[in-house]
């Protein structure tokens, strides 16, 4: 059997943990629930908790007389004003730390700055938080260039994506700097995606097999396995333990494991239980 | 006789201009009337202002009974407190751009953030905008190095000594950025600087020889020589036309002209009438 290196840092960040303990919590407590969207990127959690009575609906106006879960990456303002008029239950969910980049949006706008978010426009995280601010002077930025194509403003205030690298972060400032006189930085982006990216560049240098875990429509599992195909292109992105392939074992001594920030533990239990099998074979 | 290219960036700045015409508007109206330390870095004009009454006192203590001048690089909280004790005329010619940094200062500090101010520790400028923060929440950064030695803070301020490289202010900045959450960046830098660095080495670039005008107890001044000695090894910094000597024209068909902040015109334009005349042998 191959010895396994796993990550400590697989897995669940505390937006998601919190957000999922929330989710069984309140399947508990009330008869008719719903989320809005997939609580996390994971179809197996969203299963288990689709057999708890948790309906995904996918707009608010599909929210009926029911509870109502905002999943971790956070809703509009717009949206949540819509729920409030329902007078619905609303579990808020929200990572803590996307709760801070919307609060400070709302304020740098309010104090009457320009905003750059640095992050994917696409991404609902980060049309959670630009909703805070006004439309007209809020910029998503995801690179360097797009930051180079910015006017001049008289006051810019940067924040970030949580889950974006620091070096984009860093490099998008640079260019600000040379946008307005005053600057202001919130560094809102969450440690967990850089640590459990850091690990994985150094498990996937020690391996000759790198396993990476989580929901083929999560965005950080996908680069997590990108970043590890950079170093060990023998680098597989699987969801279950049965996307496992007894012929990528060949000639393995060691193997690594990681597993992106919305995958369950017990998914990344049953790939290592099952890598114990091929091993075995 | 060579062609002289003068830089449109020569001499005086700004602030240099402001504070010269306050002082011998103050001259002519004061009978007894000091400067604080030499009114601007040239020997030349500070004689000049000497042949109008104005004497030079190197520390408040020495103010008399008389009107005194505060130069452009500004003073210490403390030394403006003294003056205002004395009750003698006040005549401020500190640069407005130096004034703003001075005003962030006090008021970053007064908001509780640790401040960083980019610039050499000992220069007047420095001391003076220091002054206005409590001096354990303040550190002087010079350079990358300095930056990365800093000690973590929560809430962290950034500004610059008005002659600073952007370059190294940016770079800076962006080690800041690993040291704090928030950041709040005021771009101090007067664009004076870059502006006549830039020119001076684009007409070094095209002449066989270049001279640079300015009190040799200038820091502008050196540096600006240094940058042009980088791309022209025949640079001379000199302070008046008598510096100038008739060998270094051998063979010159093009000679380049600028000059630091703090050089009067006139000895710009007698260095201008002394080329003439080297040229015409």
């Amino acid at each position: 059997m191959p010895e396994i290196l796993l990550a400590k840092s697989a897995g669940y960040c505390f937006g998601v943990k919190r957000a999922t303990q929330m989710a069984f919590e309140a399947a508990d407590e009330h008869e008719d629930i719903c989320s809005l969207g997939p609580i996390i990127h994971s179809p197996q959690l969203v299963k288990r908790l689709e057999g708890q009575g948790v309906r995904v609906v996918d707009a608010v106006g599909a929210v009926e007389n029911e509870a109502v879960i905002i999943r971790s990456h956070g809703i509009t303002a717009g949206e949540l004003d819509e729920l409030k008029k329902k007078q619905v239950t609303i579990v808020d969910a929200t990572c803590p730390f996307v709760k801070k980049a919307q609060e400070h949006a709302a304020r740098l706008n309010g104090e009457g700055y320009h905003l750059v978010l640095v992050g994917e426009e696409e991404h609902p995280e980060v049309q959670g938080i630009i909703s805070y601010a006004e439309k007209d002077r809020v910029h998503v930025v995801a690179n360097v260039e797009q930051a180079e194509a910015l006017p001049r403003f008289s006051r810019l205030a940067v924040i970030a994506q949580t889950t974006q690298a620091f070096d984009n972060f860093r490099d998008i400032i640079a260019v600000c700097l040379t946008k307005a006189r005053e600057l202001r930085v919130y560094n809102t982006i969450c440690d967990a995606t850089s640590v459990r990216q850091k690990e994985a560049r150094d498990i996937a240098s020690r391996v000759e097999l790198m396993l990476v875990v989580g929901g083929y429509n999560s965005a950080n599992t996908t680069r997590l396995a990108a970043i590890c195909r950079e170093i060990q292109p023998r680098t597989h992105h699987v969801e279950t333990a049965d996307d496992l392939d007894p012929a990528w074992f060949a000639g393995v001594v060691r193997v690594g494991v990681t597993a992106g920030a919305s995958t369950p533990d017990w998914l990344i239990e049953q790939v290592l239980e099952r890598i114990e099998e091929v091993g075995e074979k």
